[in-house]
């Protein structure tokens, strides 16, 4: 007997609880695997969500209809929006979480989302209809001469198709669909200086089987790893002498729905610091660091070092900040962020007893780092649907990426593409300038990783497009069309941007003359007008506000209350207006680029035959296989000339 | 580098986390080493606390001063008192809880327990001052040739003692005593179908290590096997076809502390019947069941057994009836209990689905059976310290046990006794006349297990003693002598206590007339009286209540308000005076049986050297070494000849 579903999501963190929720609300029947239901989105590294650019793709997700935004606001403990003091692209919000309730609310949600079934047990191998190296049909066959999964296209007719997952339990599930988001759970290992054990996360066992159903059917696999610090206990940390950081005095948060409300009664995160004489006795361990004498073979995440690697890296640095966060409001789990660490436990203790106010600290664990199975992303189309198996998903941590965010937007994407897919429609691919979980996406897939990937602001051409604010703009209108977004929440965004759009009118019709205004405009340092000018032009210049304007504005002020224009759409105006220049500019180059994009390349075109590309570009072209000519010039190792051999072969 | 504590507590189940409670209460400095901080105490099988007996047990742990009755007041979701239709001897408390708050519960009182601290990490290895097999000083190291570790005497002085344990991450803690409470992780194996997969529970590890270093110390071991139901997803259950069942409309609670409160809120159960058909494909998976092909040799609950043992032991019946039980206020998982089972996922699927309003169902998970190391309990003494290493104590499971409840009043008699050992206190030991607990303790230690051990009210000898009403008067006081009922909550105890006794003397001194009460007698079927009676006498016949009294007596309803005398303490009242005669009987026959109780044994007397002592006799009373002739009487195959001679020897 086997049971029968639409769509089978492997795995329970970020990245597959959006994908099963995404594809279960689209109106496929979708059955959620989890090891441990108790889990889900559990936050195995530190209890917050967002920060920069981080902070983007939650505010995305939650535009295109994804749950992180959502359930991060239940269950806010406190709320910063950063970068405040820099441009509006900067602004990234991030909130600190009650790490038990996230995932309560999580599971709460799916076990509520209909067409959505959870099933607690280990997904131990994947069912395809054929095998490439048995199928005759298969022309290039791995482990023929010449590495051909990379170097040959393989149409996707040709392509094993995923038929089902079998489990540790014995069950046999067939499916159309499979979303794999095994986190750092495959063939998984642990170390602590020098002892090393099994397990997919503290507490929990690791996953065994897939990679190597993955491998013999021709994907390429690879390790990576990752590091989590010790986590304290509040009752020996002496408070006082650390240097708290309190949230937002008017926190905001990260929906865009109105559902949702900001925290009450946050709770302070403290600064911490090391000195030499933690540093000292943490060099004291180099020589037991699994790290540094070989035993960990993964490669890192470069921008969540562990502290060894920082003292590495940073060697006459005397002192790191460390940033400790509560877990949760009814624990006394605290996560010291900027200490992970897979140095022997007792050099993690002694150092940690040196930190000003730790002296009598006690650990609930020490830090540790995890080394998991990875699957090379290149591998995949921007459908986050494998190059190789079809109807095979991967998403998260699988990928090479870093980050609940990271892998939640995959996961999500992953969900809608796989069930577009089964319905017979084009999958959702973000573009560059449209979204952050673009950029993610299609760096992943187009330049591949060589460390574990993590969002940063500066990876993305077009940061004055992709701001927190306006992501509800660039995507709740495709959000509502794909069918994640209900007609309320929509109806609700439309409002909402039809009020910034009337705002931003009213300025850009509204003149203003001298005599009104001087006396503001030296108050806050601006030039006086010497004739009547727009309200557009004025709101262009530093330090003036909408808010401020409506005390001297009374036709403002009116246009404001009689509108019932709230402070989110003002700040949306306001933004717009600001950097509306800066703002055109990227629009433009980002137009001139998707020319480009919009040059595709064939599926099956052979590379190897262009003799006028170099040959790395043609072993590149071969390996990624890129859809279009934008997204070849964005593989490293393809040169303009390249660009320009394939836009004479391609181009009009 | 070490880290030292007074005592370790293994295993942060029911078991682990009253002895770790206890033990930190008390004084020592303990730590309990868990291998999932955010599963304590978690409800592995099903969402519920007490029931009959192991009510008893609950109320027993909560006058001593444990936990786990306080937990559970404030996790109810459902409260029952059973058999409230039956004597007052039967009276047994139920509770459903919310599982994720139970376990949540627990975490907190734990993680805010003065001198508590908590280690997340799996224990490997017990660590000892000297082997038994290495160590010249001992006369009778194990593979010498009469087996000595059983039949001969070895002091405690000569036995090693328990000096640390080591951990997976590589730690190495000292201490002073060790409570092990590994449950069923110890070389878990879990079984579904064909399928089996190492596990101490569904999502969670194995332990490795332990018992390997007890069976090298001389430790007998032994494997056990238990089971669980599928779990159930509530949106496919047509509950309107099924019969509910509700919690009392005037719910009690377990604590007798004031602080907490009855349920409010109460959520039903229901009952759920098999049928032939549901039989018939049940018995059909027979030839795959690990329980029935010889897969699993460990000895399963006979009190609990899995629906495949029901249909073999009960062929004739046509329709067993289970109790489907919520999880939770906020999940839609439902615990199907009387399903247990091992038979195939997909026998035990089908079979599901031909249940009356299952016939949409889906299952988050099959039921499993799991196969587990146990050490057999007779190699305890009743401080439940092991007889062959100092300072190593054993609670729960891993004595053969089944039940939170049996755990639950282990852990906290093994954190007590661990705790007065060090400090040069004599163990607690409770008397079969005074807790279901000692009973308890009693049987495993004297007659072993062959089987999981469940607590029955048929195992008590004195039952009318072992009431949960009086749970208090039992053993608080003993509670509060050792130094776990704090002093407010005595002085509750105190107030209560001596009301009840005002209330009983008042009765006892109080005068009736005829003339007051016939009218009263008449309506309640009882005999009218003909001359003047006390109070108590009347009380004693059937159907005479004081709360009915109080409205024909002025003089008692006065009394009742001018003392403000409470609905617990009428309670009370009214069963010493109604039971007044089968308490005094009992309490003689208990009386007469502590007299061999008081005559001990020398812990290194040669039972064999008795030659007027059956062979039989020999052999069970030095493999058990009773401390006293009264342990020596329950030892199965110690006959009343052997206690005559026992007592020649032993007696005055």
């Amino acid at each position: 007997m086997t049971l029968d579903y639409d769509i089978i999501v492997i795995g329970g963190g970020h990245a597959g609880c959006e994908a099963a929720s995404a594809a279960a609300r689209l109106g496929s029947r979708t059955l959620l695997l989890t090891m441990d239901m108790d889990k889900m989105a559990a936050m195995s590294c530190n209890p917050a969500v967002g920060g920069v650019a981080k902070g983007q793709i939650v505010r995305e997700i939650d535009a295109l209809g994804g749950q992180m935004g959502r359930i991060t606001d239940l269950t806010t403990i406190q709320f910063r929006m950063l970068n405040r003091s820099k441009g509006a692209a900067m602004w990234s919000p991030r909130a600190q979480c009650d790490k038990t309730r996230f995932s309560e609310e999580w599971r709460h949600t799916l076990e509520n989302t209909w067409n959505l079934y959870i099933w607690q047990d280990a997904a131990t191998e994947l069912l395809f209809d054929k095998t490439p190296d048995t199928d005759p049909a298969q022309p290039n066959a791995p482990g023929s001469e010449s590495d051909p999964k990379q170097d040959t296209p393989r149409s996707s007719t040709q392509n094993p198709r995923i038929t089902g997952v079998r489990t540790r339990m014995g069950v046999e599930f067939t499916c159309r669909a499979v979303v794999l988001t095994s986190g750092t759970f495959l063939e998984g290992l642990m170390h602590c200086g020098a002892s090393h054990a099994e397990g997919g996360r503290a507490g929990d066992a690791a996953s065994h089987g897939i990679t190597e159903c993955l491998r013999k059917i021709g994907f390429e696999t690879g390790r990576m790893k990752t590091g989590t610090p010790a986590r304290l206990d509040a009752r020996t940390i002496d408070f006082e002498r650390l240097e708290p950081q309190y949230g937002d005095e008017n926190p905001a948060k990260f929906s865009f729905s109105p559902e949702t409300r900001p925290v009450k009664d946050q709770l302070p995160c403290f600064l911490v610091y090391t000195s030499s004489e933690v540093h000292d006795i943490l060099r004291s361990g180099f020589d037991q660091s699994p790290l540094f004498n070989g035993t960990i073979c993964g490669i890192g995440p470069r921008y969540c070092p562990s502290i060894e690697d920082k003292l590495r890296t940073f060697a006459d640095k005397e002192q790191h900040q460390l940033f400790l966060e509560p877990e949760g409001r009814t624990t006394n789990e605290y996560y010291l962020n900027g200490f992970s660490s897979s140095l022997p436990w007792d050099v993690q203790w002694k150092a940690l007893h040196k930190i000003e106010g730790f002296e009598d600290l006690h650990i609930y664990r020490p830090g540790y780092a995890i080394e998991y199975d990875f699957f090379p992303p290149t591998q995949l189309h921007h459908s986050l649907e494998t190059k190789l198996v079809s109807g095979l998903y991967f998403a998260g941590q699988v990928n090479g990426t870093t980050g609940y965010e990271e892998a939640a937007a995959q996961g999500l994407m992953a969900g809608i593409n796989a069930h577009r897919a089964l319905v017979g429609e084009e999958p959702i691919v973000l573009k560059r300038d449209e979204a952050y979980i673009g950029v993610l996406i299609d760096d992943l897939v187009t330049k591949g990783v060589d460390e574990p990937y993590r969002m940063f602001t500066s990876r993305a051409e077009y940061r004055i497009l992709l701001r927190q604010d306006n992501a509800d703009i660039r995507l709740t209108p495709l959000g509502y069309k794909i069918g994640l977004i209900p007609q309320k929440r929509y109806e609700h965004f439309v409002k909402k941007n039809s009020l910034v759009e009337s705002l931003v009118e009213f300025a850009r019709r509204q003149s203003i003359k001298a005599a009104e205004i001087n006396d503001y405009l030296k108050s806050v340092n601006s030039e006086p007008l010497t004739q009547g000018r727009k309200l557009y032009d004025i709101l262009m210049r530093n330090n003036v506000t909408f808010e401020s304007l409506q005390t001297v504005l009374p036709k403002l002020k009116k246009f404001i209350a009689e509108n019932e224009i709230d402070a989110e759409v003002i700040e949306e105006a306001e933004i717009q207006i600001k950097y509306k220049g800066y703002i055109e500019r990227e629009k433009f180059i980002a137009e001139k680029l998707h020319r480009l994009e919009n040059i595709s390349i064939p599926n099956d075109f052979d590379f190897h035959s262009m003799n006028s590309l170099t040959i790395e570009a043609r072993q590149k072209l071969s390996r990624i296989r890129p859809t279009t000519i934008g997204q070849a010039s964005r593989i490293p190792g393809v040169s303009p000339a390249d660009v320009n051999v394939l836009l004479v072969k391609f181009g009009r």
